[in-house]
């Protein structure tokens, strides 16, 4: 299929490009980024911050601006645009018939919009049934989490279907990466820990309960349960740190029965074998000193979600740690997985 | 008053050397080590670490073995010893008739031995009269806790006196420094988060239970409430970071009442303007990105308390973030802080 | 004297902010920054990023453009202005009679201003005579180095002076500090190192060289010496470290005469007794893996050069390696000493 | 070809696992390393620092001790011992006629040892056949250069051929993975730069020379320029950076020339198809901001050597700055990709 970027010059942008090379379903036709880029070849236009080389062919393109009049040979678009135009641009492609698949926050909270990370909440994708961008559905938009709310999910998703989630306490450890580029300055962050991340914590409760939300003739059925964040940032360069703990309905046990039920977890879409799934989505680690985001972001493409210090606790049931590469996992590679599941359903066609 | 350093080549005794350089009543005129150490001059024996020059006649004394024979000329010992070696060492030095202010934690447990912070449990040194060490009462010891029920404690104090502390769940970002020197390898931290610190969790609850109990009739009567935490290391040098939420007995109507209840804390030891206290000591940060350990750690002489991000949570009553100088207010200030306390009270003599 | 800070709300403006705290000669009295701050308080105006607080009666004060009707109360002002406007503003100050202590670069090759270092060349204020900006000569301009230079020159001047500078080709590993805030972004500088700094290298030669420049008649007389340098940022905070390899008009027999050159020169300002003078102005360490700028950047309040690693070399004749503190000592620190020098010699009045 | 392992489970060993895995000619069979390790498995005996999984296979493996009799199934190993005992063992194998392919120092200047970099010398494998360690010519070693001699010698061997190396000055600004585990203490280098690398720089000078040597008769004729080498650690992880100025026996007219050189030099071993070959040797970056260690020390499987800011210089004729990932081409990858060479040419069998 024929692949857009919107916001491609972007450190999102610049992993989607990263990530699509040599897939064996999508190429990318088309870059689109802002006014001052467009009419620029890439490598003008972007910065590359990327640890492989930049394609050539990528190298060359012409990069357009954000219209999807710009777009007319692609079959669908990714979009790592900046939340400040991300309404109006993703708006207008998907009601050109465009689809999106957009790491942007702008749409995630829309009830007809599915925010989705495939492992978690597959029949979701059910919801774009009722988008009305365009008579024919035609055009549509599927949005992927904040880079938080997805290995969270990830690893609430086997527990609360077992125990039940009630109440979650955390903190996270994110890293620089998560800023983009230039992002964070590096006098902020050398050798220091910024407790405070602008616009982060409140994304979190929502989009988790809206990924375990159970869909009930079409309309989606939330667990409500309280949760309390606090996000700081860490001199690491890619995979987020989340520190949780947590209170379940249903009191496990012991331990065992709680990694029984990560183990037991059946991956819903593990027969799709989508290009870019792990083959263990969930790694639990069983040394305390582990995860590191260092030595395991990357492992399985950085599509995988670590777990470790999994422990009875004493407050509330569990505490444990829950780790995954922020730009791949929790963004581009996420959106890109996404758009896999939506190509194997055949809704991407 | 001549003052002993015990495990002077380690990285508290050094910060010991550094603190008490220029202090108005305590004289550096001893220093122990190990059997490897002794014999050597001090900057033959160490591997000094400061960010200041090491003073000259401190560089040129020789270091002892830890015997009380050796350091008989002292009025008492800090210790900074390593906790392999501290039960026997401290011990012997007690009951040698030379009192013993530790950082070491191998007594901190004791009944009869103050885990002293003097600005939340000055009145605990009125233990020591329990100490059997020697028939006099002139030898005994006196602990400081762990870098982490520092600051906590310190936080916890003002807010348990009003609202009283039933749940605590915390998680700690904790700076390179807390684990000596050589400590943590470069390789294991830099660009990285480690979730585990060895031996640290199991410290922090009851070290900060005894912190705040109350002294009645001799015997110490604890606060029994639970707390979670996970300790985790991070690429910073100097200053831990707690994020915490904390469920009260009583809950605060707003979050006025509780940052009221912080101000109007009265520092029990204010009147005594001991050398190494901080003119305030609990700053409360209203800027959300602050307090930061590079920027705030070494505020103070490193003897301050910052807390931050003070806010209500949606889980159990409020969150903040508390830091303070790991190895300063943490460890060797701490101490130095509590030997200043125990002359000012007539018990150092 | 009453002095005035302009770009006031920069790196280098925080950094004159901090120094002059409690400075016994010079008062802050006006801060001058962009028409974007003008008119906010300075607290307002500026994002603090020192590691002590901003002073109250600073943070209260408020923020002026960076005209010369703004600043009539002031005797002379201190620029940390951006050298995008320093070449306007500074000479339109000249011009109204303030005298101008830059760190700008935009006068310094001036042949009329001084590129003062005052332990190196404090005879060149006589070229303030022939500024002609003001009819009275009131109004002047002395400028500082480049922080690369100012080390340099610092470690060169001594061996200058006994064997001749012919050919020096160097390195240098700099801090983050040195690109103001926000600065170096912390993706490109995270366990990483950046082989490029942009227009740093061509500075060095040509400051170097007038600093060491003999005054004739009036007339700067420059040792043409050929100096190759490559500029590096590394992930430090604060002090630039130099690797120099250095041939000189006539070869030292030995390191010790090398010594013997460095341990011998006389400070030629040192019976003025500056405020900011460092006590002992280069300390040369013996230990071979000193110095380092986590270390000694802020010794002797960050004014001390610090050489090391001095050693007769297989290519011309000596190597080591110097490193000063790049916002202190080769900024804000080094003007101050500067004003100091011009204080104290009567033109500043 | 079934493969031994000395040292494997010190940080070079854990490199060579890792990059053995999945190698199309070599399998691991024998693990060796201290008496502390051996009769342990794997992975209880290692602490595991790569950031892939420890292959469940080499975990199982039973550690032996490096003694030849344990190795009998093995056709040759990889050497990665300390240089404290590797004379030893490494003679020991040699001499049990089990070829040795060595990562350590301690054989690298013997004159019947090839010093081996497969592009740079490929013709000093003849050397072996003048080594007397067995009768029949079945044991034997072959040595590696320390991690600045490898890209030094990359980078000056087209350079040499052409213009011919009369003077070499540099600086490196070297990774901790250099330092081994756990090598450099966090506390030594956060933040910070250490200006000398115990027992490195007097490597770089004899085995760069010594690569860059002529055979003539079975004798290898060296070049004898000077050298003047500058070592230091910064906090990167992986890939040592080199600051060169070089002058050469014939000018360049221009920097085209040289490019011209870099460009036109043919890889001698380029039809041979090696598995850990990289397709392009010798990346020469336009871009002055590059190479970075983080961004491309891992291109093309760690074994590409990165030059650039190439340019005429002030003293003497070039500078440049070359990088290579230290561990890999600098360590492990490069005895692989000599041990590749050897099987290729049926010296290995």
């Amino acid at each position: 299929m024929k692949v857009g970027i919107l916001g491609a010059t972007g450190a999102v942008g610049q992993k989607f490009i990263r990530l699509l090379q040599n897939h064996p379903w999508f190429e990318i036709c088309a870059l689109g980024a802002s006014e001052r880029s467009a009419g620029k070849r890439y490598k003008q236009a972007a910065n590359w911050v990327e640890d492989v080389p930049l394609p050539n062919h990528i190298a060359e393109m012409t990069v357009a601006t954000c219209e999807p009049s710009a777009f007319s040979e692609v079959d669908f678009v990714f979009s790592g645009l900046d939340s400040s135009v991300a309404t109006a641009i993703e708006g207008a492609f998907a009601r050109a018939g465009i689809p999106v698949i957009s790491n942007a926050k702008n749409y995630r909270m829309d009830n007809s919009v599915p925010l989705l990370v495939p492992e978690v909440n597959p029949e979701h994708i059910a919801l774009i049934q009722s988008q009305s961008f365009t008579e024919d559905g035609s055009g549509w938009i599927v949005t992927n989490p904040n880079c938080v709310a997805v290995p969270l999910s990830l690893a609430l998703n086997p527990l609360h279907k077992e125990f039940g989630i009630e109440t979650v306490v955390l903190t996270t450890m994110q890293a620089v990466s998560g800023a983009g580029y230039p992002g964070v300055p590096s006098l902020d962050i050398l050798g220091n820990v910024v407790p405070f991340i602008s616009g982060e914590e409140p994304k979190i409760a929502p989009e988790t309960q809206k990924l375990l939300a159970t869909l009930n003739n079409g309309e989606l059925d939330e667990p409500h349960f309280a949760l309390q964040a606090t996000a700081t940032r860490v001199p690491s360069i890619n995979g987020h740190m989340i520190s949780a703990t947590v209170k379940f309905k249903r009191t496990p046990k012991n331990i065992n029965e709680v990694k029984e039920a990560i183990q037991s977890w059946e991956n819903p879409i593990a027969e799709l074998n989508l290009p870019s799934s792990p083959s263990e989505v969930i790694k639990l680690h069983e040394e305390e000193r582990y995860p590191q985001p260092r030595l395991h972001a990357d492992q399985e493409g950085g599509m995988q979600l670590h777990m470790g210090r999994l422990r009875m606790a004493e407050v509330f049931d569990i505490s444990f740690v829950a780790m995954a590469h922020n730009t791949i996992r929790g963004a581009a590679g996420g959106a890109i997985l996404n758009a896999e599941l939506l190509y194997k359903k055949g809704i991407l066609k």
